[in-house]
């Protein structure tokens, strides 16, 4: 067991994840944890059932935290609140309340059992969690990261490529800030065809840059209200994400970090390696960008401090 | 575009699949075809979301059957009839009704555009329907296959290599017959660590086949009354057979095809290769196995008469 | 068999290529051609050997230029004429003479057989075979590619990333021009850690871009000098390309492609897809970069033309 | 870095086997040693320049014993004495010399670095040498591997499958005793389409079981003779065993290791997994194989005390 990673949470995303890294010979060892203790036996099962028509090996251990003590990731995916409706007042702040305490809960746990490798946590809020986690397992900031802008970014670059013709994997740049509602497309980063985007749309009648970000959004909401979760996009993020920490890989990757002049975690690219952030970036933005960012690392801090001080009392 | 595949179903089973092609790079171009627009348009948008973060491309297409013309494979997986509950009188023929009907529309849809691939066909009850989609594309019988017992097949050798703690893939042999109430393991076939099975079994108090026998059936079980759904063993089991007809591997799989000598389909393990079944096999089963078998057999035959007889009303 | 690649040429870079294509499972048929029969039997037995521990299937094909007719790719590494020693005086001319006849005769036997696919050519010198390969198979120009300077852009980002400590992978940018001595690092076009190099170097003590780029051709020295030919980088940066070629990707990659305004091939980075490159790039150069661009463009054409009316003759 | 792997021996067969494990991404730290320095980083600088172009990231460490100290497995792949012609008289005694001295060296430094994970040899001839490291690093016997017959099992399963237009993954079976000329095919072990061998060829003409036999024999000396070398298969046959013990997999395969009713290394089944041989396996031979296989693993135990002896003056 030389690759030992945890998913916590058996949900949509948490066992997408899991198949993921099984699919893929991804890890030796795979623990997984749910509350639920029919669904996590089911899925275990099914897991098990797989082994004999996969190339590779993957011992998987069920609801043991005490098997995460010498875990090299965890990845936390609690908080599916079963919402099953296309309630149009849904947000990702709805699921806040539930997935807040489940995050004290999940956090002191690891703690407890003397979890010391990298956590990755993907439930939303995603910014607001991942700092719970950080408080809670009182592991150092650059040992817990959130999935944040990593699926936003994909979501921008898949809509860039689709407008030019190219592969999403050759644009670059970055969705920052809030995985929500405040995330925004920091267009002066991003690069295709060898030029700034910015360039080519001054350029062309064809390539609307507002359009674009509207199509990110969109994206989402197509996803979310024709089945009233995301799982694949996002279970595909945090496979790349894990793969870059057992692999000590020190790749750029918009991550929910902890950014110190916004005293908050919040998606800004960072370098990731196998102890989490290995190193901040510090992008050139325009003041426009910065003044969003600021916002949303702001509404961010805000929810924080509610919930943490909720979850105190 | 040079390897591609369909997958008609996006319920748990063809959505778990289609994400399995992708996040192995297998395929090139994938094409989904589901009833439910939206559902279809949340996976599609849901898979394209994922893109960035993979190490490979593939082009997913959306709901389009013009696009299997020149499919390599077409994988099916339809007549999901959305149970959510824990009836204990569910079995795999409380499906047949519905998913008959859309297994004779799907494969005139699919002799219309002319597919000429093989059809591996996922939906249950898995003999039945196979057969059904062979009457209905007009097909070649060795180019439709069903995936039959080969998930039975795994399940069994999970047991027995948890049983004896070796890994599934060292064990050898088959689950034969219906994929559902009537399949058996055929102990004769099974070799494991140098050994028959049965051999195994009695020089030892420890090693109980019947109880493996149970245990096999018992996993299903406990992956269906814990989540209602299996998805994840199946779609390994078909992501094996898949890339052996991408490959044309010529391998050994336990899958539903049909036998000349009981007229029918049935899980027996043949020869797969890019025309489907290149070659059957032929075992020197027990004369109780046989009986089994026939006994299996002669279940799917008649409920194939009966459903293909309603059909034709 | 759904995705077939030849490799002609079976010397240290066409069979290191045609084991990773294998062992990646990359293919299905693989078509192996050398002139030297004793190489190539014992090539294709040792790779037949393989197959029993590898996940997947390759159908390996020996000596039939036939067979290549409806390949998707074919990539020609002939041409190695034995280096043995640590001459000095060798560069990648030295071995114009032999492997330019070699390209005439492969050319003309891949026309002959109605070879319509994608050429990736890696013979050295690489631009200038790459131009002779499109002569002599007939191919429209978008058909034909050469490796180019996918390999020194590899090694540019290596030299980046070990001086900032990130991934290569995490370095955009190119080296541009002959697949030679007069190749460049565009520095205008490198970004890394969210800012473009050159204003890290400004800032920066540390950074010595003419010492990068010293490091980046010591490095093709350490290897050449140490073993007398490379292999692994190349075949490498090989695989990628005809892996983004079957996926019909459309990635951006700095491969040798014909440039109208040069009226040559050479390096210079470009959008590939199933139909080989699908897209050009135009890149904002500096001047300077622009004029090194020309006169390494130049050199390429000149040789061109040489060897060109020296195999009229 | 959690998966760590050495390599010592940067010639052929460990060259092209740190390559397979780069390119498939199974390692996060490769160790590379050899005492060719030149050698050692031309090789360790050409994956390297790999790195950029494959999806995986590899952390390369030149020639450094300290490091392995805690390395999960370590393959040794010394005593390339550079044989570049076709000398009948060659066989793999010859090496034993230089390779039995080499062996004593890197054995004592791996013992005194203090490495206690599993110890894959390749050097030939192989049962000698995997003992004298055995010997010499003093680990435990299940921790010392040779590949043994895992390459002429892999060499028979394919003569057989060519026979019966089968994959030879879907042949069962081995190939015992020495890794060399003494070695034999076990063919009442040999089960293919559901059958034992032994039973399709006393139904049919076809099928010459001693000419299949010799085919095995035969294809290595292709191989040999025409390129005075094998890497491909022997790699492939690393990687999966490597693999293996990485994943704590627990399949059975044949390898080189301590056999009690013998007193010495031989090729013959054992469960592998992360300690190496996990459980033994006991094969219902014939008479007539228990006879070749003692004479085969006697002829390796007077090999080795010769050779013992020797090291020890």
């Amino acid at each position: 067991m030389t690759r030992k990673v945890g998913v916590i949470g058996q949900g949509h995303v948490g066992e997408t994840l899991a198949n993921n890294l099984l699919v893929t010979g991804t890890v030796d060892e795979l623990v997984l944890v749910d509350t639920d203790q029919k669904k996590l036996n089911a899925n275990a099962t099914d897991f098990e059932d797989a082994a004999a028509n996969l190339p590779t090996h993957t011992h998987v251990v069920k609801n043991d935290y005490a098997a995460l003590a010498d875990a090299d990731v965890v990845v936390i995916a609690v908080g599916n609140i079963g919402i099953q409706n296309d309630d149009a007042k849904h947000d990702r702040f709805m699921e806040l309340k539930v997935t807040s305490r489940a995050a004290k809960e999940v956090g002191t746990k690891l703690k407890e059992v003397g979890f010391n490798g990298v956590v990755v946590s993907i439930s939303n809020p995603c910014d607001v969690i991942a700092a719970l986690f950080q408080k809670y397992t009182g592991l150092p900031q650059h040992q817990v990261i959130g999935t944040g802008t990593l699926l936003d970014t994909a979501r921008l670059k898949k809509v860039v490529g689709q407008a030019l013709d190219v592969d999403p994997r050759s644009v670059s740049g970055y969705a920052l800030g809030e995985h929500g509602n405040s995330q925004f497309a920091a267009w002066s980063q991003v690069r295709v065809l060898g030029q700034n985007i910015t360039d080519l749309a001054a350029a062309s009648d064809q390539l609307d840059l507002d359009g674009l970000a509207e199509a990110t959004k969109a994206g989402g909401y197509t996803v979310f209200h024709g089945k009233f979760y995301t799982n694949f996009g996002i279970a595909a993020a945090a496979l790349c994400l894990v793969t870059a920490i057992l692999n000590d890989a020190k790749i750029e990757l918009p991550v929910s970090n902890f950014r110190e002049e916004y005293g908050t975690y919040c998606g800004y690219p960072a370098v990731i390696g196998q102890q989490g952030v290995v190193k901040p970036l510090q992008l050139n933005l325009t003041a426009e960008e910065e003044k969003q960012l600021a916002a949303s690392a702001n509404y961010i801090k805000d929810r924080f401090d509610e919930v943490a001080k909720d979850l105190e009392e």
